[in-house]
């Protein structure tokens, strides 16, 4: 299996990369941040990306913000972006709901595992839901509950899909009715199936652990994961922007979601950055899901490639 | 494969049965009660059964709730029973904690997940804990536990193992701690990894789902099950009796919990009845974790054994 090429500090190769493409993805936590924390050089590299005239889009699996709740954090952080050019796993499964699932009428409502971000696009989509931020949902359940859920009077006819994104209020309550719409037929999908969740130099419970790991296992069902390396996601980006997947660099810090995507969506290449999950090497396991065509020690490296041109 | 021998019916064959053994293992949700519903004529049954000689065990995986409050359950459904004749899965969970696992000092507490059931029998064992009912984890993170659980600040030092059972009061916050003491090395055990668990004659979230599935997700370690088929309960229920296994005989409902504990057990028998989760047939698919060696649409179909012997 053909080894990545290794970039830092090597700004002829690194201007050789850079010429190859006119899009690049960029997956944001461990790639541009962790947390609130930019990594040093970001926000110079995605300006030396911009006066090359690259086009510069973010891609993250992470559910819990739509695309307006991104920029708000991009500009708080002092990362300059736009609102189109960012794409979160919650747009794209609120994309894949209204324009390809296209739920029958009576059976369009949503039921949703998850935080305001996915509400916001769903809204905007137009897609109707329940659950999600409900604060009715925000208890323990009751005898009253058990007895409804399971003769139905407490389930909402209308409902069709179930959708499970990061939900750090997650309880019993919820995953009882989750369960009992998947037993009556709904469709079941993921904003992402990621099992972590990076937060303050660690990692806390992610989307695939709270809400698709147990639901998948007290149903028996598998969800349809909509956030990278779904090709859904590629399909969202290319619902507003015309790509020339040969002449587009995915980057990102995780070789079976980010390198995985790339891989699989057919880009011209894709570029790992060590500052987040993996470590050097882990292409080389007998599992890895993808090898990078690039891998680089910090997105920032890049920059070797402005100075050295401009000198 | 050897097809198990229908008995319903059948009063020689039910005789012929019931003299092969001295020790009945009883499962409860499915076999003897739905919830708080007892089935038709099963305390003429374990009436039966004693009045041969039989000794009587009960054996659930359910581990909501300890020895003393399963007693107060019997008692109230007005089914005989004695406390040190039922074993549950919390119990063996703190037989197999207190007396095989030993935990070194300075490392002996449990991190719980679950209900009261688990407090009380690891207070009888004698084994120091946290979690579980603990009011203080019934909240939403806030920043502080997002440092304070990163840093290790806010972990008890002394938790060396972390028990999942079933938590209707599961969250991001008890999930986070499990999560933590896991990577820091903490021993991972199940009461029982039952995906679903069986109320108002529908399906809930069970402890397997609700906590092992997302714990074994996200931290990539399997737990060690302490409930069938797990043998650590036949273990503990040998702790207390004096079992001939060859002239015992495990009657349940589940291929995969029950009759798969008696075989691997080698018990001299397994009996399957047919109103809880299994249907006729199952055993003859190919996935099949066991095969019964005997079955009845009902427990109550045994009472045919005493009226022909009497007559």
């Amino acid at each position: 299996m053909a080894q990545p090429k290794y970039l830092s500090g090597d700004a002829a190769a690194i201007n050789e990369f850079l010429d190859r493409f006119d899009t690049f993805l960029l997956d944001c936590d461990g790639v541009i941040w962790s947390g609130d924390h930019v990594f040093e050089g970001v926000v110079d590299t995605l300006q030396l990306l911009r006066s090359r005239g690259k086009q510069v889009i973010f891609v993250t699996n992470n559910s819990t913000k739509s695309r307006e709740q991104y920029l708000t954090k991009f500009t708080k952080l002092g990362i300059p972006a736009a609102a189109d050019e960012i794409f979160g796993s919650a747009y794209s499964s609120a994309i894949y709901i209204s324009r390809i699932l296209r739920l029958p009428p009576g059976r369009d409502k949503v039921f949703v595992l998850g935080e305001s971000g996915i509400e916001n696009e769903l809204r905007a989509e137009g897609v109707r839901f329940v659950g999600g931020t409900d604060p009715s949902f925000l208890r323990n359940m009751t005898p009253e509950d058990f007895r409804g859920i399971a003769d139905g009077s407490l389930l909402d006819p209308e409902v069709g899909c179930v959708l499970a994104g990061l939900d750090m209020h997650i309880n019993y309550l919820k995953l009882s009715h989750a369960l009992h719409y998947l037993h009556r037929g709904a469709v079941f999908l993921a904003t992402n199936t990621d099992s972590t969740f990076p937060s303050n130099s660690s990692l806390f419970p992610g989307a695939g652990s709270i809400g698709t790991a147990p639901l998948a296992y007290m149903s028996g069902k598998r969800p349809l994961p909509l956030g990278k390396p779904s090709q859904a996601m590629l399909d969202a980006v290319e619902g507003r922007f015309r790509l020339d997947r040969s002449r587009t660099c995915m980057v990102g810090d995780r070789l079976n979601t980010d390198i995985q995507f790339g891989v699989e969506g057919g880009l011209g290449g894709t570029l790992l950055v060590l500052t987040g999950v993996c470590k050097p090497g882990d292409w080389e396991k007998e599992d890895a899901p993808a090898v990078p065509g690039f891998y680089v020690d910090k997105l920032s490296d890049l920059l070797a490639a402005g100075s050295s041109s401009s000198e």
